[in-house]
């Protein structure tokens, strides 16, 4: 992508309303535009990561058995008076009139809307366990909107519902998703921790939040200094299989958010494992057994040919916020830092003499040969000083900058830059571009 | 993907409110569920063809050089005064009242909020061509919803909004998306005919619907036979040259709906080139010139140093209505008949008696070497007697089916038939595997 073809709206000033760094980096970088309180438009630089977020999260969920669908926005007030939800959400669920009158709303979330959709086919224990999860827009009306993506009104969610013939297969399916969610934060380059949450207004048993660290986080936490180095379970992980050995590794060491501290456990620790820092929640599951099955009756005949309410469990991962929560836990100064993972490009091809002949075509026959090599390049083709496009390339983070300037081009050599250590190299074309390549495929 | 562990709600019975064949054949193959009036979730089945399509879309639109965007589905009500729109559009704008009682409404087009963003960034002719689109839902309170997804009230729809300097740049602009426009309907397996067409609400000079013909067409058609033979612009089409000649091709011979519809010209047809039939719109594109930049104050510096209001159009294309236009052009008695391009599976492997060994272990072989090869594979392991099996096949209409019984297996032997021509064939597995890969690469 040549960037003078491209929209990247840099901000140069640091904008006021912007409380929060991630917030300041996604407007300075172009990547996104408020267009009402809590409410924000994606430009191309911002939809990259999102899609790529997205992608990582639909792989791991499909991996662990769960399958796709897709509800709407708009669900009818109806299936949330039948779950008694409906006044109890208060000011935060979007109510809206339709031309009919009808009472509709702008879904929060989907427990009454999938639990209809269930116990309209499902009959039989025979067609359990099953994980129905969606990525969908969401809205909240919250009152006081703020932090960017991070605490916005209408936001991106993936949100999976699993149904089970009892408490057993219930825990099953809540093990999978815990597995699939460690997965998931570590290939977006978070390092999360399950915490031991409060079920709040989707009620139920048991219930964990994923945490990253970051110092802006929204709330204390306390845990183990050793979770920060348990394994993550691999690619290959059997989901069939037993998992509660995982769960049980990532539960058993102190983690806590502080409305669940106990600061009586949390002391017993050893000193130097005692860690106490600010979270940012990124997921967030729950067990909730027949909250919604009873009153909705969505039921089904078990193996002794009783019929019985199923039990459910939500898992939500904010989406569209960790967008932020990623930008949170890595930038400098300077900008953002992508994980390669989540990149809106892999690399950003800086050209620091267009119209020059010799450098043109360097950095064009690099572009080509990168993109062969299935490499996503951002070319900076715009007549600009080099430190305004250095500076430019920080901001916005890709991972690796490829640096071409007349001298080097009429020798055959460019510069590439990690952006994450700032090291840099001059190397030859194919050095360059070996590098780049096995770089990626890191 | 294993039947027994996929959600696949099939009817057995026809749905009574469905009134044409693309919504009775999405509601029997468990694709669809209505939610409330013109609201639709979408069933695991449903949603991967979804996601297919919006694919092709996405590809030929960044192939034309348009960026895409993400805009939010919620917007405040005093862009559209800005416009003027506010008042005109009547009760198919869903409008809704936050809880600081702000007026907002659900988009039912885009065109006010990318004319603010792009006011807020771009000064220059120097910054154009510019060409943003963006695939999100959207909501129009229909009166009477119906058909399915056809005439929903939320649908999901990929608008683009291009920039241009003048009236011939702007042209330039709408002569990239017609061809991509082409080149995306003929991926999706679609003879689609461009129409000129009213400009309506959206306003403009210039305006073209494209449209497929089906019987059961929302509008009567007319046109010059000869359009069903030209040829569709190749992929390595050069989006930066000239494409009028492709253009003007397309637009010459006689083609019209029936409100723009000229019996005199239609006439003076050769009778064997006058075809008149039903049509569907797919997709709309318009010209609008500086409608909504006058008032929106969207102005950019001309190559004089003048400002001027910016030249604009937008260009429709109905992602989950062609869904819908795809099956009521590919189907028969018994089914849905997928193109390639957009199945939901390449493959429907039919396991006639699980629980059998030699069977079974054909059949696993098969589904693994068949997904080793990048074919996405449904295989019906469910224990239903073979009538049944072939009547689901036959109606979700995966492109290939392949069918295994025990005394095939024995034999190392198989059956393929292929959906759309109902040939079959019976080949030993590597022959067999060989076909389908072949298939899929068409």
């Amino acid at each position: 992508m040549l960037l003078s073809r491209y929209f990247l709206p840099i901000l140069k000033e640091n904008p006021k309303e912007a409380e929060i760094v991630s917030h300041r980096l996604m407007l300075r970088a172009g990547m996104l535009r408020q267009e009402a309180a809590g409410i924000y438009a994606w430009l191309p630089l911002g939809v990259r990561v999102l899609k790529k977020i997205e992608a990582i999260v639909r792989e791991e969920q499909d991996r662990s058995g769960a399958i796709e669908c897709l509800m709407p926005t708009i669900q009818s007030a109806d299936l949330w008076r039948e779950s008694g939800r409906y006044d109890d959400y208060g000011k935060e669920m979007l109510r809206i009139r339709d031309r009919h009158e009808r009472d509709m709303l702008y879904g929060p979330t989907n427990e009454e809307m999938i639990t209809e959709i269930f116990r309209s086919y499902v009959r039989s224990y025979r067609d359990l366990p099953l994980n129905l999860y969606h990525i969908q827009w969401k809205f909240r009306d919250e009152v006081r909107p703020r932090f960017g993506v991070m605490r916005g009104r209408e936001f991106l969610m993936k949100d999976a519902y699993s149904f089970d013939v009892d408490a057993e297969g219930a825990r099953a399916a809540y093990n999978r998703m815990f597995v699939a969610y460690l997965r998931t934060f570590d290939r977006l380059g978070l390092k999360a921790i399950p915490m031991r949450a409060d079920t709040g207004p989707i009620g139920g048993d048991l219930s964990h939040e994923f945490i990253i660290l970051a110092e802006t986080g929204e709330s204390a936490v306390f845990c183990d200094r050793s979770l920060l180095e348990l394994p993550i379970p691999a690619a290959d992980t059997d989901f069939r299989s037993d998992l509660s050995p995982i769960v049980s590794a990532w539960t058993e060491p102190y983690a806590a958010t502080d409305e669940m501290h106990d600061e009586a456990a949390f002391s017993a620790l050893p000193e130097e494992r005692r860690m106490s820092a600010r979270g940012i929640e990124i997921g967030h599951i729950f067990y909730f057994g027949t909250k919604y099955s009873d009153p909705m009756r969505a039921r089904v005949t078990g193996p002794d040919g009783q019929e019985r309410p199923v039990h459910m469990g939500s898992y939500g991962i904010g989406v569209s916020r960790l967008v932020a929560a990623i930008i949170e836990a890595s930038h400098d100064d300077a900008g953002i830092i992508w994980p390669d993972s989540v990149a809106p490009f892999d690399v950003g091809l800086v050209n620091l003499k267009p119209g020059d002949a010799v450098t043109d075509e360097v950095v064009d026959g690099l572009a080509s040969r990168l993109e062969g090599a299935g490499l996503e390049v951002l070319q900076d083709d715009l007549d600009q000083r080099a430190g305004a496009k250095f500076a430019t390339m920080d901001l916005i983070g890709l991972p690796w900058q490829v640096i071409v300037g007349p001298k080097g081009a009429a020798k055959g050599e460019v510069e590439i830059k990690r952006r994450a250590t700032g090291e840099r190299q001059a190397l030859g074309l194919d050095a360059a571009l070996a590098r780049l390549v096995q770089g990626r495929a890191r």
